[in-house]
């Protein structure tokens, strides 16, 4: 697999003002994008840093991964997003390595991405997300 | 604040030889150091991607900080840490504006940068740890 960078670091909020605020206020960091992506039932707000940027996620619905995400384990860091040059090709070798996917084919995410999730019980309890530009 | 990029993100593992291999045999990225930080009671292997690092890190005793964070929330996304140019005034400049510092003053960590741990009650959940190239 040819990983070029860190994507992204999703980091789930339960507000997301809040939170924006402190990322810029007092980590100097400016919010460059505010995108809703409905399937997943969040929004999220980015921060570019170096290669890589941080992904705030707020919840839009109970129903959310986000919302049982915070429920289950509280505010904090929630995913981490790593850039393929051939996500197609990414995803087939990492299930044939013996890695559970969430997603079996890539989908449509945040910023124009195509993304999927490797499951955590097959990275060692970091939710992976693979991204490629389109 | 002056943050540069993101210098690593910790990630707590149960395993260190393990997780090692996923990180080289799936991911593909390669191992290029391992270090044992006997007052933090972990030993760290590190992987460069893009300008940034991930450490993983494994409790050398049943009282380190990250045998407490895996009893508590498993194996995962320990910490995320920025890369500052100045440590002491970007800590002056966080206990000004707040935000609790678990280090008031800068220690050394890993890879002989100086360190210092903002705590996540005031980050929204993340431990953040600010650290400066000596």
């Amino acid at each position: 697999m040819n990983l070029t960078h860190i994507e992204h670091i999703g980091i789930a909020v339960r507000n997301l003002e809040e939170s924006i605020a402190y990322y810029e206020n007092i980590l100097g960091l400016k919010c460059y994008a505010i995108e809703e992506v409905a399937d997943q039932q969040v929004k999220t707000a980015f921060f570019r840093i170096g290669d890589c940027k941080l992904e705030l996620l707020v919840a839009t619905s109970d129903t959310s991964p986000i919302a049982k995400f915070i429920e289950k384990k509280g505010e904090g860091i929630h995913h981490l997003a790593f850039a393929t040059q051939n996500l197609v090709e990414s995803l087939a070798e990492t299930s044939q390595k013996g890695i559970q996917l969430i997603d079996q084919k890539p989908r449509a995410g945040a910023e124009g991405l195509q993304i999927a999730f490797l499951h955590p019980k097959s990275t060692f309890g970091v939710l992976t997300e693979l991204c490629q530009k389109p």
